[in-house]
């Protein structure tokens, strides 16, 4: 490790925590150039990165002083520390330190109420708050994260260039935008997360009721993906899959796959993304029934217990869904997904608008086309969608997917019957079609909800034949 | 309106709010002989129920400092105003006209944790706070609802002569009980609207099911229902809905039901139960997926605009699904309305080893038999389920359930089956159904997730092989 005095304002960027995400990131933007500062409270972690990897670009310190004085005004700094507290603790100690103008990013996946509490404590102190998504794990944040930051257009200008050179190249560009201002970046990023985590049960869903329903092989199954993966099917989550698949236990020479304990947990982000999307009453269910797939792995031992009670039904296909299936799921996969990204953008189109944000969905696809987790083919004519109408409702009623889901919907129905039938749970692909059926349903039962309602609670209703007379209320004795 | 002057501390108890539901329960307090202080800002308000009620064991008062006055100590007063701030507000106003030892409740629909909060200030002052979660609309706080009061324990010796006097009588006893300490009693009420959330809207899909699906009438589907209302599916809300088949608009003739908006909202209770399920890792999919359905009811615009892009499949049965989709019906509504509650009992236990409550589950059915929303002839096996074993960990897995379930699923596969070809969305029936297949399920696909975070985020995972080695992390690529 370089020492880092008589290095006053000679660094351009500072990053303070030395995690794995942080020094990766530090590492990358080093790589592009800039001279950067690093700090931790462990600055034996700096030393350890720089022994590992070297790099003449970067300098550390484990004096929180010495870093803010190491860097170039006005000072860009990357914050890379567990979401929460950690985050107010920082803050506090580095306003002292900072000069107005000076910005502080904070990339963690903060809560973005927090980000809009801390953007507004920072400006009334003169100084740049920045809440940035960041994508892409270990591997993205070292070689191109994409990249959601939030925050006054200001201090995006000062951050640009630093930004647009780490980011991933995709072929729509560099994955990386304004979002909007305050929390509009962290919340696209928990958004970006939820949808993750409903791509992710589809894709156990899929593999599940392959597996169990024809009996497949991981590779049999990794053969079958990597197909769909040279088709329209083509995601990053659909190949690291193929990958999966294909990786044999060292000892055991077993698919490593099938030794895996299947018991998941959730948190943070994917759990937000749901409970915010009750407040604003845009539903999400398909992000819903992701986390609640979790939650029941995790009860491992119950359903051991469980499955002594209550008994699987046959497993018996008949001859059509054996030929079919395979054909059924992908085209399940592919729709259930549209519907998934969909509710995952009428989320961001609804907070855009509670909190004047102005976001753009057709950028928000356009950086998620590379480095992120959720980067996928269909971003391409999601992006369009949005791009030719900015304002569209719903993306299950663009031009662009309306047909291909109607085309691919008696397939799903296929593959859900099939399923429910055979009790293999598919919670994300039914509540998947049961957003898409409800959304395209011109009259829904709700009506005996409503007069349930009035009759019990006096909650009054509407009526559809006079529209003019509001809410009344009637006795239905 | 009888005068409030000279009756210093010659009223057993006070109710202070006067809007439909404070108003009737003050009435219903005074029917058993108790004398009954009555507030509210608008003391015009207090006359108008004079006037239409009379009542010579009431009287009222537009001043507060007068209402306290006329309590007898300790004293009991019922706080029935809209949950939130306009609580705090009242507190904070009466806090300094109370003596040590007085007792106020809460009977509104408030957040648990607010709760918690107000039991701890009042506590600190000397005072006592109990939340009570009061169910069963206008009819059953007039004339018996069922009552969850969370507290202290000697501030429920004071209360409990007036609540077991209004409470319901069902044949399992009166509707109350000491729920548990500071927010017990509003979490169970809370979770109580969770489940009533998704038993109307198991009720919306059967009839939605049964209307589509077989053309019925809105006089045949209470043909129908009045005779499953005879058997093991009888329940509140079930009787509710034949009535609001039966009514007939006053105009028309025509069934008021089919001029109903279909057009419903969520708020307050149902939505927080969700939220909390996600916090406490509980899943709740049944719940969270009539909420969705009510909020995608609301967007009938967008679903009357997207019916034109997204054509809706043939509606063609078969002739064995014509002759069996009533029976089918009857069957998974039930199993369906059983894994409801079983979720929502979950949850109730959950949080009540977190919050240290020791709440009874066998006696929250108890209570629920009468007077409340969902009261059902399925809380007695339900109460005797958890009276036997209280530390079940699952309703679905019962001696007293786990047949049933089994014998109608069936059923409930085949009525799914259906309505997925159809396009008919059935929500809550699919959600309950992946829950219930999820549960009893010793195997799931979550190892597949598990291996994808540890691929593309080094999030580690277990071997079920190896268990003994802990959490570990591969290379797979």
């Amino acid at each position: 490790m370089s020492s880092a005095a008589n290095s006053q304002g000679a660094f351009q960027f500072g990053v303070a925590g030395m995690g794995v995400m942080g020094a990766s990131i530090a590492l990358n933007v080093a790589d592009r150039g800039f001279k950067v500062a690093a700090w931790d409270r462990h600055p034996e972690k700096i030393d350890a990165i720089h022994a590992k990897h070297g790099h003449p670009e970067m300098k550390g310190t484990g004096s929180l002083a010495e870093f803010v004085q190491m860097l170039e005004r006005p000072r860009r700094i990357l914050l890379m520390v567990t979401a929460g507290a950690p985050v107010d603790s920082m803050m506090e100690q580095l306003a002292p330190l900072l000069s107005p103008g000076d910005v502080l990013i904070d990339g963690g996946n903060s809560w973005f109420l927090d980000t809009q509490r801390r953007e507004k404590a920072f400006r009334e102190k003169g100084l740049h708050f920045i809440g940035m998504g960041v994508s892409g794990g270990e591997e993205g944040a070292r070689h191109g994260p994409s990249l959601m930051p939030g925050g006054p257009a200001e201090a995006y200008a000062l951050i640009r260039p630093v930004v647009e050179a780490i980011a991933a190249r995709a072929e729509s560009g560099l994955c990386v935008t304004h979002v909007g201002p305050d929390g509009a970046g962290h919340f696209v990023k928990m958004v970006h997360n939820g949808i993750e985590y409903a791509d992710m049960q589809l894709l156990a869903e899929t593999y599940d009721v392959l597996r169990r329903g024809l009996g497949l092989s991981a590779d049999a199954l990794a053969d079958t993906f990597a197909k769909w993966n040279e088709g329209i099917a083509e995601s990053f989550l659909l190949e690291t899959t193929i990958k999966v698949l294909r990786k044999k236990d060292s000892e055991t020479g077993k698919p490593l796959v099938d030794l895996v304990l299947d018991k998941a947990g959730q948190k943070g982000t994917g759990k937000w993304t749901v409970q915010v999307s009750l407040d604003l009453g845009i539903p999400v269910p398909s992000i819903a029934a992701a986390l609640d797939a979790r939650n029941l792995s995790a009860m491992k031992e119950e359903r051991v217990a469980a499955s002594a009670k209550l008994p699987a039904p046959p497993l018996s296909l008949t001859d059509e869904e054996k030929a079919n299936l395979v054909s059924w799921a992908h085209d399940a996969l592919y729709a259930a997904r549209v519907v998934t990204y969909a509710q995952g953008m009428r989320l961001i189109q609804a907070a855009s608008k509670e909190y004047r944000w102005n976001v753009s969905l057709a950028e928000m696809a356009r950086i998620w086309r590379g480095g992120c987790i959720i980067r996928a083919k269909l971003l391409s004519p999601l992006r369009e969608a949005f791009t030719q109408q900015p304002e569209l409702p719903n993306l299950v009623v663009s031009d662009a997917f309306a047909p291909v889901l109607t085309k691919m919907a008696p397939a799903w129905r296929r593959l859900v019957g099939t399923a429910v039938r055979l009790g293999i749970p598919v919670p994300v692909f039914t509540s998947s079609l049961a957003y898409l059926d409800s959304y395209r349903s011109p009259e829904l039962p709700q009506n005996l909800t409503q007069a349930q309602r009035d009759a019990f609670g006096a909650h009054t209703y509407q009526r559809r034949d006079k529209p003019e007379a509001g809410f009344v209320h009637s006795d239905w004795s």
